[in-house]
């Protein structure tokens, strides 16, 4: 295995040239002055002091750089995964204490370890058990979640829970207690935010700038808010009015320190961490993804993994939290031309001089602004129009979705992902439970064979040709005992039955039992069974049975060959039927 | 719905004759003979006083007869879910304790309210989870710790632990205390149990008897073994000598009570209760359909559930724990020739008089002869010879049941089949992640289009007519954007993609999202997707998407159709190969 397996920064650095550093730097640029105002709400929405969202965009960004596949990802505190921090975190611990920081960091050291294990193990596939019904849903319900948990901060009042029927009855009685100034100050923001995010850039045009220099201007509307912000409460004296601001942050970088390791903590936390890296690697590789596909690029989910649990490992040992890649700020490094992770090694050095440099200034920031850059970002998340999608496109598919929305808002972000997740494994089982099986007759005048429910096609009394639309395994095995043994009882002319097995992609031990079964019922009602259209590796796995050699029928490379064998001449047509379209389908 | 959908017995009740009730009545007076010892010895084994063994082969037996599918499955005590009870109530309280027995009573009530809900929603599919390999390797392991744990009773020394690595070495300490009268009499009860069991119907038939006598006869061995055994304990005073007897068993039938209701502890024992009602409803369901099967009759799962629901339920209230319909006792059923439940009523009578009759004559009962008793009954469950077969057939499989029976050997009943189901899922998911995708080409002389790789077939340069073998959902929808990708890149001259769809027996909303992916990505390349042989119900569901609509290309009936549209004229057939078997199969 080559080094630049484990290192794909081995691949582009080799050629990295002025060109690549002059738009990565200024992709860097732009992505800094974003994430400084994100990183500071992420934090507090994670229960954490706002310096720690910074702290969180430094190391976990070079970190990513070296072993991450995408090259254009930008790592880094996220909405959904900070959300998810708290919910774990505040049953445990007083926000922002010293204990909660140091759970908040042993949980990132545990998603890094986990996401590297998982990357040297090769499981990235079990990110899979994420549908994308169950993914939607529980981004639309996390950003609506969190939109109104950071509605307290825009009143200026207090109220925590961690679900809707919790946080909106606190809501309601804190509502006369709201702080004038604040709610000013926040629906301000609020309004300028969503001007900023929707308007800005045209704004920018019209009045003559290029479109590349609107669009690089209008992501920094989210710093010229705290900027205003800062300075209103510091000429206004609105501290001592009552506005909460951040206050003290810290200056300087982060120590390098190993969070403390508690071991039942550790086990306690493990089960969170396991989602919280699960979900933040299936976000984050959705966006390197979408990204790597419009340069006919392609990102490896192996290093990804590595990629993530480097950057979190790294978060851990510098006083961060769970990060992973975000899909803003990521598409806003896209569009500002990032060609290589180096723009965020530039970005964790912009982070990095912010935090030496800036953090004096940021006291005043009041907490509304914060909240409202929180809500602009996450309502974007909120999309109740792909539900009505699925649901027309499959009521199982949307039944998970409905589930996981309605579990993040009404009981909570664990509970709710895991409904989805059991509820869409429960559904995929049920379904495949009860296969479909068709009696299929020959399309006439081809060698093609269907159900002779939905096309006018020939069938033989003395052969019944059944296709089973399902994988035989362990949870159809004794369905399909049941149906077939139903379907012979009432066809008693019935001599031979033909297994159509085209769409049987595995039959598995519990099938196999079952098909035994299968024959020896057969046997005993004088029919015998055959297979065609058997796939090369159900057979080549078949051949390591006894069931050949035993079921005494034959195999046939298809189902035609199979009727020209057993019943030469076929015996009556039925009915042509009007059709529309396909000249044998029939109309329903 | 018929009254007799729920009510089986009113079926076979109306026909009910004096000639079933004597073959009825013969059946049941042979299982009593059986279940008298093997009540009292599984209610030892699951830790509870002897006498709830018998209370639990009563009323469980009427509710079975009266709900139940099958005609001759017979309920009780089993060895497995002992076991489990055990194993879920040892670390709670004392055994053989109040609260211990309370608790059990709490455990099949429990057990009960689960299968009849499962009934009623019709859940029985969730059964399905349980895979052949899993329920194997599980019965077997249960079988061998069931056997180990009785030694103790053998050795007449205490040594309890709910693994091997607990067990053994107790047992290997406490291997100095053995006391010998009790070790002569547990060994001289296995001996004689195990060699009524193998030869005692063959002697008895040599010594004149007829076949059907001597078989009914052989069952009651175990009896004559505690007649004896009393008998001498009795005469030898061995009581006194140290030999552990049943002691004081209660007189009379048991009070209907309703197990206490303490929510706290039901909410702690219902993880356990679940795993007991799906591992009982496995077991009984497989032992119904085989004897089912023998006289051509059916059992319904909905029934079953309902039936073992209202036998748990009865259990709970009449002093006694969770039952099932036990695969040793239903032979015998069988073979004795019980027609219909009938037989499980007048089981019933027959314990309950036992109950008020003889329990004065348990109180010498040799518990070494309870456990040799358990030993004899275990050992046939345990099936090695299967793990060899299942591993030859599939390594999943056989990791799945090897990881089932070890998990239990090595960490407990719950651990290890919780194990399995979870390593069963896992496998599945992970090989359904990257399904077999084959290049298809069209055999030469028919309408079939088989692998490339494996047959001599003729491919088109400018068509690429692709084969997945699996239904795609989510587990693999971002795998097939990886493969096809990887596959168009190396074939520059292909311009239409069709993706023959046989083994496609479903397409859920994430795959759906993947293929219109794939389609965007395919006209970047330049390249149209088709699809052909789209079975009947994933086209009903395609037609309500927009993706028909969308996509650019064309569904065809079959693949030799698209082929015959697309690339009129076939270009060239790759070389004949010497076949052998099938003429088209290339030799590997």
């Amino acid at each position: 295995m080559k080094p630049s397996h484990w290192l794909p920064c081995l691949d582009w650095g080799r050629g990295y040239d002025r060109g690549s550093a002059a738009q990565d730097g200024l992709a860097a640029l732009i992505v800094t002055l974003m994430l400084i105002p994100q990183s500071l709400a992420y934090a507090m929405l994670a229960g954490l002091p706002p310096v720690t969202g910074l702290y969180a965009s430094i190391l976990p960004l070079l970190a990513y750089a070296l072993f991450g596949s995408s090259r254009t990802l930008a790592v880094g505190p996220v909405a959904v995964v900070s959300l998810m921090t708290a919910a774990t975190l505040a049953p445990l611990f007083p926000a922002g204490s010293p204990a909660y920081v140091g759970a908040a960091m042993l949980l990132a050291l545990l998603s890094g370890v986990l996401l590297a294990a998982m990357a040297m193990l090769r499981l990235g596939f079990i990110a899979n058990f994420l549908s994308h019904p169950v993914v939607s849903g529980f981004i639309s319900a996390s950003g609506i979640l969190i939109a109104v948990g950071q509605l307290k901060h825009l009143l200026g009042v207090s109220a925590s829970g961690e679900n809707l029927p919790q946080l909106l009855p606190k809501l309601i009685q804190a509502l006369p207690g709201t702080h004038g100034p604040t709610l000013l100050i926040g629906v301000l923001s609020l309004a300028w935010l969503w001007w900023a995010r929707t308007h800005l850039k045209q704004t920018l045009q019209h009045l003559g700038l290029s479109a590349q220099l609107a669009n690089n201007l209008a992501k920094a509307g989210p710093v010229l808010a705290i900027i205003v912000a800062i300075a209103t409460v510091d000429l206004l004296q609105l501290e001592q009015a009552g506005v909460r601001v951040v206050g003290l942050v810290p200056q300087g970088l982060p120590g390098l320190t190993l969070p403390t390791l508690d071991l039942d903590l550790a086990i306690q936390l493990l089960p969170a961490a396991l989602l919280i890296s699960l979900v933040g690697f299936v976000e984050s590789v959705s966006v390197g993804q979408t990204l790597a596909a419009k340069r006919r690029q392609r990102i490896q989910p192996d290093n990804e993994l590595l990629g993530l649990g480097a950057a979190n490992i790294s978060a851990a040992l510098s006083g961060g939290f769970p990060v992973t890649g975000g899909f803003a700020r990521s598409v806003v490094n896209y569009d500002a031309g990032a060609r290589t992770p180096m723009a965020g090694v530039f970005t964790a050095l912009g982070i990095g001089l912010s935090v030496m440099l800036l953090t004096p200034l940021l006291h005043d920031l009041p907490q509304a602004v914060l909240a409202a850059t929180i809500i602009v970002a996450v309502l974007s998340l909120v999309d109740l129009k792909s539900l009505r999608h699925t649901w027309r496109y499959s009521r199982q598919d949307g039944a998970a979705q409905i589930a996981t929305l309605l579990g993040v808002l009404l009981i909570g972000v664990e509970a709710g992902i895991l409904l989805g997740v059991g509820l869409s494994l429960l559904l995929f089982l049920w379904r495949t439970s009860q296969p479909h099986i068709a009696v299929v007759g020959q399309v006439p005048g081809s060698e093609h064979f269907r159900n002779v429910e939905r096309f006018a096609v020939i069938e033989t009394p003395n052969v019944l040709s059944l296709r089973v639309d399902e994988s035989l395994y362990f949870p159809n095995a004794r369905y399909l005992e049941d149906r077939i043994g139903e379907l012979i009882a009432s066809r008693p002319q019935v001599r031979h039955l033909v297994l159509m097995c085209s769409g049987v992609n595995l039959i598995d031990a519990s099938a196999l039992d079952s098909l035994n079964a299968i024959v020896e019922r057969l046997h005993a009602a004088g029919v015998q069974l055959h297979l065609s259209e058997v796939k090369g590796p159900v057979m080549d796995r078949l051949r390591r049975s006894d069931f050949l050699q035993c079921f005494g029928g034959q195999v046939f490379i298809s189902q035609f060959e199979a009727l020209k064998q057993l019943a030469p001449v076929p015996a009556a047509s039925s009915q042509p039927l009007p059709t529309q379209g396909n000249p044998h389908e029939k109309r329903s």
